[in-house]
């Protein structure tokens, strides 16, 4: 079969992470390869830049520049938090048409694989010969299939690390630390604080996931004991606990453009979270303070993994390889092969088989006690996110 | 003159740094070098160890540990928040006849230069042959006659790659976002965030200072304003920043140790102005999001500038050192000699030049519109953070 001939649109979507752009470069790098390959247009802030034909044409970049912006946090294509209806997918079927467009790479979560099967479908049923893939990427690590996802390991060595120096700040001025991490469905990433550990007795002392259901009281009698224990407690909170009805424990009551309650970008959890600690000292001088690392855990420049980096390049190159050789849609995934040595491969999926619904942790990395993770998450996670310092004492 | 001969004391006082440490192990192993030193002890949580006898022996820990130690955030004593009353003291100096103690080296802000001084009045008053040298630390920048303080340009180093990655965030998922620097006083920490510049339109956009008065109208009107002309706007305040009467903008009312109102470890302020410039987009879709950079700012590994490293390190050699050689109380300052190439050197000023009051951003620093620094401060600023990577971009 000869290859599909025609240009390619290239766009990025949702959240961005530190490595978003090694997948960016990757793909545009493997394009420049191919003859099949007419024309490399980047489409700004995703699916709306493909409405408004506002196109960059990566033909240009130098290398040296590509390799620059490729070390750089953050979507350089600009993003978009868009679910496109069905007159916006015409709309960008019609653009794609128009400029001879063959080839559609989107960079994203399972919304933005969603919005690549929908127009993968629509030029299926024009008889337009087409090919869509999806390229992964999510700090949240909520897509399905994949073993992990590019940007979920880097954003998981800055909270790694960060608990590791507040678990050091909390040992020097001891209280109570409350941190809360992002992730609204899934605790991956709330649950990476676990790497911080290296000593008995190291924070996170408490951690709570959204996967289990979380109950103020029992809250303040974890971190109660944890005190009395140790005389300071550090608490690792995900942004996406709720009650037992599904109801988040504070918010500021604001919406994003899907209609979500917003939880990022804002402190009220912590707050919420250090008033009910301090209503359980009652009386008791107690230390209390609560951070939300917020958007640092996805655009902090200079703190990355490297496999999460390598791995974000490779989804970029597999995907554009992929898509030459055999015009078939799908969305690339990763498969672990080993983890000691670590090393993974590259495969494709179908695109409906990571959009629209998304993971969370399973009941095997999750302590019994609802508040903890196992050493089955430590040995998962752990390679993903490199060597990490030791932190020294004394006495 | 002979060198006054007997044990020492060291210990930490006030916020950790991320160098903080490395003051402890070159004093530690400055003092190792002298006959006249005895003995070594650290005292756990500063003052506090001291007068319940909590002491480390700091001969022990090897070379190797002490290399860790120093690459290690917060205070590897521990810390405290303490400011010692008369009695306080007179337990602290009765310890340290009690255990021989000829040497008491301090490293902290101006409050611990306060602590130092006293112990070192009450020595001479009691013709008690003893030496006190307070050793600096702060990541707020403000103690007075030093060029700059060992902690600032670690902390200042992460805020300026902190804004350049939210910046990237920002023109990626255009809107209004509000990050909350350290700093109650000074806004040395929140100016460093203008290092995050690098090309027309980077943010940070507005740049509020404690040294200024902040007016709410005004800073609705300064947003609107940004966002009119970029279609976003990336702001730094301190949490610092205060109205015309010296209240802060918004707290949650709880007090710390010393009755200071507590800014740090709440979202409280960033919430705040986040509602206000939702209130001056009144109607018009606008993304608004706040961030407060919380601890992270004094304790993440990994992160540090390596002028500040070496800095930190030389303070606690000199401060040794000079107490060996002349006996002489004082506060280690660092002197500026040159910034194109940069270098410095340490000198010794007098306890009292140091303690209870603090400085703040001269007005050579502060743009005249209020809301932004000067070329000045760059020129101060840029040799001490050390080299930052350059922010890749397409189109």
């Amino acid at each position: 079969m000869a290859a599909l001939k025609g240009r390619m649109v290239i766009g990025q979507s949702g959240g961005p992470t530190v490595v978003i752009n090694q997948s960016l470069v990757g793909a545009i790098l493997e394009a420049r390869r191919h003859d099949a390959i007419t024309g490399i247009l980047g489409a700004r802030h995703g699916i709306a830049g493909i409405m408004n034909e506002d196109f960059i044409d990566l033909t240009l970049p130098s290398k040296e520049q590509l390799e620059t912006v490729a070390a750089t946090p953050a979507a350089a294509l600009g993003s978009v938090r868009l679910k496109p209806g069905k007159a916006e997918c015409e709309r960008v079927f019609e653009v794609f048409r128009k400029h001879d467009v063959r080839y559609f790479f989107y960079i994203g979560g399972n919304d933005s694989a969603e919005t690549a099967h929908i127009i993968a479908e629509m030029a299926r049923d024009a008889d337009y010969d087409f090919c869509t893939v999806h390229l992964p990427k999510t700090i949240d690590n909520d897509l399905k299939v994949t073993d992990h996802c590019p940007g979920f390991a880097s954003a998981a060595r800055f909270v790694a690390l960060a608990f590791m120096g507040d678990d050091r700040d909390n040992a020097a001025l001891p209280g109570i630390k409350i941190n809360v991490v992002m992730g609204r469905h899934a605790g991956f990433l709330t649950a990476a604080s676990a790497l911080a550990r290296q000593q008995q007795g190291d924070g996170p002392h408490l951690i709570y996931l959204p996967e289990r259901e979380f109950d103020v009281a029992a809250f303040q009698q974890d971190v109660r004991d944890t005190y009395q224990r140790l005389g300071r407690c550090v608490v690792a909170v995900s942004e996406g606990i709720h009650d037992a009805k599904g109801n988040p424990i504070a918010t500021t009551g604001e919406r994003d453009s899907h209609g979500n309650i917003q939880l990022s970008g804002t402190g009220a959890l912590g707050d919420f979270l250090a008033a009910r600690v301090r209503d359980a000292f009652l009386g008791q001088k107690v230390r209390v303070r609560a951070d939300t690392y917020g958007y640092l855990q996805r655009s902090f420049p200079t703190v990355h993994s490297e496999i999460d980096a390598r791995e974000a390049r490779e989804v970029g190159i597999f995907g554009v390889s992929h898509a030459v050789k055999t015009g078939e849609n799908g969305s690339v995934a990763i498969r672990r092969l080993s983890n000691h040595p670590y090393a993974s491969e590259c495969f494709v999926t179908s695109l409906s088989s990571v959009a629209r619904e998304s993971t969370e942790m399973s009941d095997a990395f999750i302590h019994v006690n609802g508040h903890d993770v196992t050493p089955a998450w430590l040995e998962y996670l752990r390679p993903l996110v490199g060597e990490l310092p030791r932190m020294g004492r004394l006495g």
